[in-house]
């Protein structure tokens, strides 16, 4: 269960208002790496988290701060459409930066919302949920972590120089700081997680007896540029410490053709039939010949 | 520009049909970590990449490797369906096993695609670009790939366990081991921008000198787990070398009240004005005061 | 079955072309709120509608009316889109004005209807079906259709603003009167509905006898604010005239830990077990453990 | 700012699993009507709202609740999930009701979330922004708060009788009574609005001076149902007290034909031009010939 | 403007329900190809039709028509749910064909609909905006109608063998014999549009003149099959009749290397600079130095 | 499997930057016609392609190519990008152009891209799968070849319009050549299909024997212009040699009215009952009574 404070976490009050830097600020409240997706994605990880503990604790701290963050944001782009032109546009365009603003704000801001946030980035696409990520293995769901925050970063700091409002960009140091934090905190969380022998360097931490050792360790190189092949990540221990990463230049593919089965005739694909001039005798062996799953099935029964 | 063999990188095929792991297969191709996201991603990273040279090369190679998984996965999909209940579902519904599987895949496999795969994931949900990222930096990237490969690994590796079929196991063995390769790929990659000197630990690697100092180390405990504050991430050096994370209990807020100007009277937000039962004082303050940005064109102008 | 005259309901002709706000137009087409949605949303209403009569004929004649405006804002776009600059931009935007335009138009207005309207809204956004709803239950339907014209005649008011174009606000002015109609047609419908005895004040009119009467009355007080207690809601009977509201200041949670249980090994949650550093006894007793669906079939097949 | 408490607001503890309807129970998650919908939409509304005091007290005090809801229901469907069969189907399917389950169980939950809620709906559809709305205007918001709890209620009221599991049952007894208080307390705040003086009947209270007046009154019959007017809306006072409406049965249009302008050459309509066979004559005065936007704009600069 | 009368365009009346079969239909409502795509599809094609005459009339006709086929399918729909399980499962599921059903059917139908059609396809993904084309081009725009029923014809007769149920089968006859003759007729529009001297075989009919003519003719092998080489589109006139299409195997690319220019430093683009390892020279050749689009409006206003 | 070369199909190098045009050209890339849809489009048609042979190996020779006209266009955004306004609004507006540019360029491009090309069209909307078809059925696939081609050369053609600059003329003069040379090859596909006596003139060449003859040749005057029935289409045989079209002016409706079944009481749908005023008396007849899919799996299990 959550409570709420009317206090923001950190100021967000910008010197004067700016309604094409409320338009670009959408992206880190909707956008794929703003602060609605940290939000519902450390959410969902700590409500799918398996143990109880640290991991958990720890991944709730933060999804809780980050509800926070999409406040700040959504305050501070209200503040910053305050005044914007709602009025007709002959008047206002008189001179070059209204016009810029003009044409450049996002009209769903006024005409949706009144002057507020919206749930979109900066394009005004709508926020959705393909847009996280909470598998329930924590070395997979915390990569994907650090490379939100270290996207998210990124992201507020191309804004930070977008804009000169002092306002703006105390909050934006703030959050940038925030940023730094949890890239450093998601990396230590796994490096905890593999000193506590939970995961490995690779996940999941499991089937290395059955995957095909043979393509384990190659780099298949399948573009002309030949410089792929210097770095040192062909010539030295894997990460994992496990494998011996190679480069292959321009190999041989390994398996046949990419054929299709004939086509059940009530599904009326196109096809000529054996011995029609479409030759679909590659196709007819697309499959072994094995039993299907039914067949499978009423065996078990017997 | 790009060419192409009909001999697929691994074979794929089945030793015998599945309509309901064909539905399942799906997440592989156009699941948000499936192959249509890797191929997307990395060809939009090289085409966004701003050093010829072997961090180019790499991802070019890794990106054309990709449109040949999807191939793999759209072959072996189509070869599990052949055969599936095109018919009307009195006869087919006899056994159990059927049954299942009449319920269970995927109506547009046959409606849309006539027993082919579909560009969409084991829900239908259509495959969309913003599932990828290529954001020019390359560490943020790269680590969006680490996660990559990771959720996909551990996709595949459930899928392997929701078959017995011989012929889908020998792909996705390939498959695992690939995701294998690629996990230790990009993280080496990684190292190996740190150690050019072009990328540190935190992405982007600016601005450290304006964030905000004060909130560079600390886990804000907002959540009323107490584990959280054990975990050796708040008792040692970050990652990066240059914080030190600690945890804070309960910290209060920073900020003053997430309150919003008072509206534009032509955008009819309910409002109460000054003096109103709704007091809008707090909300009068909302920006500081200065100059907009059409006033500072202005003064720039004259 | 439906039949079409080639006149508009309602005169759609502007004084004089605007692109820029063919753009903002867009929002009552293919927004969210717009005509596309409430003549779909009314269409699958009477479609679905149990009952022949009053209602239904209600629906249908609305929904068949609402057709006919998209037509009046499709046609209205078209002709604010006429001169539109589809040439090269460098002589067009020596003004502000223009330029403005130029910036601000919607491109894909040219490029992909070759200045018509599209079946977006005015951030380009598609129109889609999750817009609307049609339950059955008309109580809960028609305070649907409430709502969508109460956001519908706010939208139409703030454009109504931002032109002074004659021909443009003629026909809007239709437009506002019939939202007004229509909230005030679909009010008099929910009366209506209450009066007839077909539903009650809350939807559905059922299963009150099940639902837990302890919290059927009180509001949860789970943010800081305070006045929310002192509205008028929390000290009188409720517009049911069955329960009353009252206020709760901070309560307890009712529940025990968010946990989940421990994961199918085969699907690699990180897990502990049992005695682990991570303690997911907890999580052992997130099921009663009472016999599964599959339990219960074989009970009721012997 | 927000906190968080482990403790659930209710218990969500089912008896045992059930895979099959913890795919049923994601509408209530991530469906339009679902609680991520009401979560954010409340948020967006408390701080859009342009009044201190107890309206966005009382809408930040709901917000605050509603992602608890979401809390409850994720772990509800976790736990519905324990055991599911993410195993190979054949041994699986003996039964028909294991082969209803494994047909009909959403395979994202165990491949996407490794047994764990995911944020969509019940057929896959990943939660999205545009679900919500938060315009600023409480009348239109509140209305929209009343019919989002009224489907809610609907929903979660043929969910409850989709499941005889007791654990389940007493949640949704809890969901069932929290929604019945929320369609009172919108309606209770929707009186206060009016009482307040701050709205009236119709949204937005304004603009009903330049509305067209003619049209204000009337049901437009369209459709060949006669009975929408026997409805006593078309025979007595409007809600809103200023209004008389009537039925118009089978009216003419009002408008001219809706015909679009001659298109730009350079985008390639296809056009016969003037005297050619095609007749373009009518859309040649598509626009009354005022000055365009640009035009208006450079008589100011003047 | 529109008119609607209740009977519909052809009987829609099943002998017996079937709720998975009202499942699959729902690609025939909501799909890419179904009927809100076609009736959305010409509607904006009639609006944007840029000559009065035979072709828009000819438009606006089958628009029409196409509303009441969504109409006639939802009918189908809501009457094959008729009795559909909305119950608990474990009674319900003891034979192999009702947990099929179970299994199988669209919860969204029940929980959203109350047992009717949803604006979705047979994925549950709604319809939207994208599905449709209304570019001002008829040539264009017709040979995407013939394309959408063509499709949309293959569809219904997977879907009629499909099901025996006489009274859906007759429906369905009805709809192949629409889609026949909408197919001849949308082909037989594209040779009037040819005849009449409006449009040529290639859409536009425009800038062959500024095409690049060398690459006007040929087929580019690039996947290692030959037999493309074989058809006697390479050795015969164009269907325009003003082009010789032949085959080039494997021919080599005409471009430079596909660089990207070195990024701004304020947007943090991984980039080691001149002289660096990473080498970006061939990057900054990427534009050819000409004047900006700046550059040459400051010429044209001195 | 695919290798690729750094080498672009064509050059791709403009003569200065323009960051306005480079969110135009984005529809070329991630637009539901761009070069994204063309490549996955084809791909997944020559995967589903059921013939080996001539059809196969041409399709998969264009797929190839499309993948490098994304490489082409998405290398052309990167450099038009270079050096367009990340910094501060205030300095940069000061001009018209620049206002205009500032105003309009896609924020997106810089925020997530880092001046580079993103998968998403001229609005911003993402790519997603749902724009491509694959049906297996070639007719119906080349049909929407053609049509996806005619659309993209009309889009290419009025962006050449938009642009002076050289450099991106002589690309665009490439892509137009392409889609003038795609036009003719898909239309030359499709009259040898017909010629190989693959396919006839109406998709699919199947179920006419039991389609409703009577209404195969009519074309449904619905909308009340009558210059459709003028249309030589109405009056000479249809375009596959088998039909006589026919126009009907304003024809009855076949069907009954469109009335639903009455509710199951556990969904709540509103309904009157037998007797009732809302009088349910037509729906109770929505079926003919005929035995559901249970009933007959029974039969046919005895």
């Amino acid at each position: 269960m959550f409570r709420h404070t009317k206090h923001l976490q950190c100021e967000a009050k910008p010197e004067a208002p700016d309604a094409l830097y409320a338009m670009k600020l959408q992206e880190l409240i909707g956008g794929a790496y703003g602060e609605m997706t940290v939000t519902m994605q450390y959410l969902f990880q700590g409500w799918n988290c398996r143990m109880e503990g640290k991991y958990k604790d720890l991944i709730m701290d933060v999804a809780t701060e980050e509800i926070g963050h999409v406040e700040m944001l959504a305050t501070m782009v209200g503040r910053l459409l305050e005044g914007a032109p709602a009025d007709t546009v002959a008047e206002a365009v008189k001179d070059p930066a209204v016009a810029a603003v003009v044409g450049g704000m996002n009209p769903q801001q006024a005409i949706i919302a009144g002057g507020g946030a919206v749930p979109t980035d900066s394009a005004g696409t709508p926020w959705n949920g393909k847009y996280i990520v909470a598998s329930g293995n924590l070395l997979a769901d915390f990569r994907a972590n650090v490379a939100a925050e270290a996207q998210g970063r990124l992201q507020t700091a191309r804004l930070y120089n977008m804009t000169d409002d002092p306002g703006v960009k105390e909050m934006l140091q703030f959050n940038l700081a925030r940023d730094t934090v949890h890239q450093n905190m998601w990396l230590a969380a796994i490096e905890e997680l593999q000193e506590d022998g939970l995961e490995g360097e690779i996940a999941p931490n499991a089937l290395f007896d059955v995957e095909n050792q043979e393509h384990a360790n190659t780099i298949w190189g399948l573009s002309d540029g030949t410089a792929a092949a210097q770095g040192r990540w062909a010539s030295r221990p894997a990460p994992d410490g496990e494998h011996e990463l190679r480069y292959l230049d321009q190999p041989d593919p390994l398996g046949g053709p990419a054929s299709a089965p004939p086509p059940d005739p009530k599904l009326y694909g196109t096809f000529a039939g054996p011995g029609g001039q479409g030759s679909a005798k590659g196709a007819s062996k697309a499959t072994k010949g094995g039993k299907g799953l039914a067949d499978k099935v009423k065996d078990a029964l017997e």
